[in-house]
């Protein structure tokens, strides 16, 4: 026998002998329980289609699901409203172009204008008037002012001159000899822009006349001024206007340009029923020349609504 | 002694009785408490000043009063974000002028619009085609068409025909001898237009160059037309819209007028650093254009930005 085959026999020996004296040391009697290993019952597997079901969904308490689905549905609605429904402003605000502070806006501007340094100043010192914000806008006055020279106008007429900013403004358009007639009521505006035509040298063009508007187209009428003139810029009180744009176009020239300005009148001219005689007369107006034949016309979205009537 | 009188005693013998049997029954001893009517004691009366104050508020529990202000503040919140914060549309959508559904943009439109039965049915017949929406719209051709008679143009050029639409709108404003050249790349729009040309009898005056605009504006500037055209309609691609400027100012003469479209490229000339070349190149000629004292020029909110240089 050689050494291994010793020494493993001598191993299955003391195997033996361990077994033997476990066995003598396990509790004898009936009070013995023969301990099996417990067996484990495995449930049933599922069904082959209830396998792929979704896991279980989150569990809320439902008091905080019933709130947050309320608080979502009133932030919703606010959202909705605010977004849909037309701002609490009265309809005198209503305007078709943005706020002033809106970039593309601001784009337009900054990318057009060329503004005159004492037409500036004198828009600046406008703005701070009572009532200073009706003046005209300057891209209104710019594009007037680029229409007047197109046209090679030399007698302007000017109704409801304020502090004279759009006199001032058609005043640079003529030629030296040109002539701006200008109507006010109100003394007190022209003599605040008066520096400011004198600092652009332009002051001798500017013929104010401080009376009603209506009196004087009849004196340039009576005059024989009628049809001599290139360009005239209507922006005064509105009772009057239709008048004022008879005789304005009487006083044109043919191929001459008449500007009427604020022909929407805030938004006004959208009430079904207008109480005050203004909106009805702006309305009647943007009718008439709708209708007339004697004009070809544009109306433009400048300012509170500009109509170019090109005189045939 | 009376009946009555007798009853009365004998109640009063009653109650004698009754009382006297509560008596006994009253335990008796130290340990009998004995019962006083309860003092009632009111509070004292507030001062006179205290007595106007308002009735106590009406008391909620808190869960209530807290779930509503969540809720009143989630409603503030969506509608403030909903009036202010700027709509979910891409940036490309970004425009001066209000939907066509505005109220007031449809009443300026109804007030001057004076389309030709022709231009109407190739307006609307150009809306049905595919990108039918980026044709000019009709307030800008009724104002370019009233600017050519303005001038008495004679010779116009029209780059981007696409339908005609511009083209005949130009055609139309010309005399019976007039001429517009109109470019265009892609040969099946035109030939949609073509029998509303001839419909309003225009399709002489209409002169279609089917190639590439630069190559017809050098064509002409070498036939020695430059200087000869009284208009310009620059509505083609915007890689190109610098050369096209160029060339149209050469061409035209003074006094004439060249009108770009689209000079906001739907608002995307905000974006500060764009990556497409069109962005870029419209943003440049608008600055060039700025700053070019060769021209007069006006940008006006019309359709997506129409700047009108008036070439001195």
């Amino acid at each position: 026998m050689s050494r291994e085959a010793a020494r493993w026999r001598s191993r299955r020996q003391l195997r033996g002998q361990y077994r033997d004296k476990a066995e003598q040391e396990r509790p004898q009697g009936p009070s013995a329980v023969r301990l099996k290993p417990k067996q484990v019952t495995l449930p049933p597997l599922p069904p082959a289609h209830a396998m792929i079901q979704p896991m279980p969904r989150l569990s809320v308490p439902a008091a905080l699901a019933l709130g947050s689905a309320a608080l979502g549905a009133a932030f919703a609605t606010g959202l909705f409203l605010g977004r849909w429904c037309p701002p609490w402003r009265s309809p005198r605000e209503k305007r078709l172009l943005p706020p002033e502070d809106n970039p593309l806006w601001q784009y337009l501007l900054s990318r057009s204008l060329r503004e005159h340094p004492a037409l500036r100043s004198l828009r600046l010192l406008t703005l701070e008037q009572p009532k200073g914000d009706s003046m005209m806008t300057c891209e209104q006055a710019q594009l007037l002012a680029n229409l007047a020279r197109l046209i090679k106008a030399k007698k302007a007429l000017d109704l409801g001159t304020f502090t004279g900013y759009s006199a001032l403004a058609l005043a640079l358009a003529l030629p030296p000899a040109g002539r701006v007639v200008t109507c006010e009521v109100n003394p007190g505006p022209p003599e605040l822009g008066r520096p400011l035509w004198r600092q652009a040298e332009e002051e001798h063009k500017i013929d104010l006349r401080l009376k009603p508007a209506l009196e004087t187209l009849d004196e340039l009428l009576d005059a024989g001024e009628a049809g001599t003139f290139d360009m005239a810029v209507v922006d005064a009180d509105k009772e009057n206007c239709t008048a004022y744009y008879e005789r304005c176009l009487q006083l044109l020239r043919p191929g001459g340009i008449l500007a009427v300005l604020s022909v929407l009148w805030r938004g006004e001219v959208l009430q079904p029923q207008p109480r005050d005689l203004e909106t009805q007369c702006v309305r009647n107006l943007n009718e008439r020349i709708l209708r007339d034949a004697r004009v070809h016309i544009s109306l433009l979205p400048l300012g509170d609504g500009l109509t170019l009537a090109f005189k045939i």
